[in-house]
């Protein structure tokens, strides 16, 4: 069996790379796709992952995936969590850090969603990364709120990684390989 | 004619206190009523309401009318918009207040978009009112971010005005006087 292509609908060029690091490595390339999907308010990320997927069926090639993130800060009870791209837009690292100053408690964890359809059903899969927000923003890669989050275990922020080291580690990597698992279950082969 | 009866789609009490202090005075009457509504992830309040206001048709008795507001802050780039409540519910106004210490420029608009359903098509209206936030909370009226909110003009916060007073000059008020206004001119005559 040849290299399959999987879609992914996103705009974010980031998230793309961070995919392609993932799938490859299962020889799956991927094809970013640009589709108008409507995003539910609501706070759980598998929800609106889910729900973005569903109102895409039959309108773009399959196998797609859709993506959502958010990092949940313990102590601003989950906030920016499913906002975190609008928080992020609006009021950007300075905000969370404002809003964390002093704070004892820095603990906070980023959440990834991934919803797969696949002929015409969708599927999700969790992944999850503990941390802490750092003290101020550090390093360049990475994208949204990487450079004030440090992984538990480590000293770097994620944007002080390289895309192969937050791949080992990251919220969005363990997601998409309880994904690519699953594929390889339903695709009967592994295609490295 | 009698009183005509509104449906109101809301869990929220204070809400439902000043959507009546508007509309009783034309001879409305105001029924809440709860309904799960998909509510869309948009910088746009209007397509919110809108939006939330078309998964409803034929689900519930007309006319029905979906309210959404959010305060915008000049400084924060329209944070926390949209998504107001969440944040409400989440850093509060003290996490407002956090990101606004030491701004010279407090400049804040409150929106308002109400979508009435009637006969089975969805109008939207919509009210703003420009003001500044506080430096601390103060009152203990309305709701939400109403304790850090003074509308200019005035020396007191939302949070520090009777309902009547609020209703006087409120994004809420001025979307819902739209929509009467509308209501009338179908209704052909003035309910007082």
């Amino acid at each position: 069996m040849g290299a399959s292509v999987v879609y992914l609908v996103t705009k974010n060029a980031g998230k793309v790379r961070e995919v392609e690091a993932v799938l490859n490595k299962y020889g799956f390339s991927v094809s970013p796709i640009e589709a108008r999907k409507e995003e539910l308010q609501s706070d759980l990320l598998e929800h609106v992952a889910k729900y973005a997927a569903e109102q895409l069926i039959g309108k773009i090639p399959e196998p797609f995936i859709v993506e959502d993130s958010g990092l949940f800060i313990n102590i601003l009870n989950g906030f920016p969590g499913p906002y975190s791209a609008y928080v992020y837009k609006t009021i950007g690292t300075w905000g969370i850090l404002k809003l964390m100053e002093g704070a004892v408690d820095r603990g906070a964890k980023f959440v990834c969603a991934v919803a797969l359809c696949l002929n015409g059903r969708v599927h999700v899969f969790r992944g999850e990364v503990e941390g802490e927000i750092s003290i101020r923003a550090r390093g360049d890669a990475g994208f949204g709120f990487d450079p004030i989050f440090v992984p538990f275990g480590y000293s770097k922020t994620f944007a002080e990684m390289s895309i192969e080291e937050k791949c080992m580690i990251s919220h969005r990597a363990k997601a998409l390989q309880l994904m690519v698992n699953y594929l390889i279950q339903v695709y009967g082969v592994k295609n490295v």
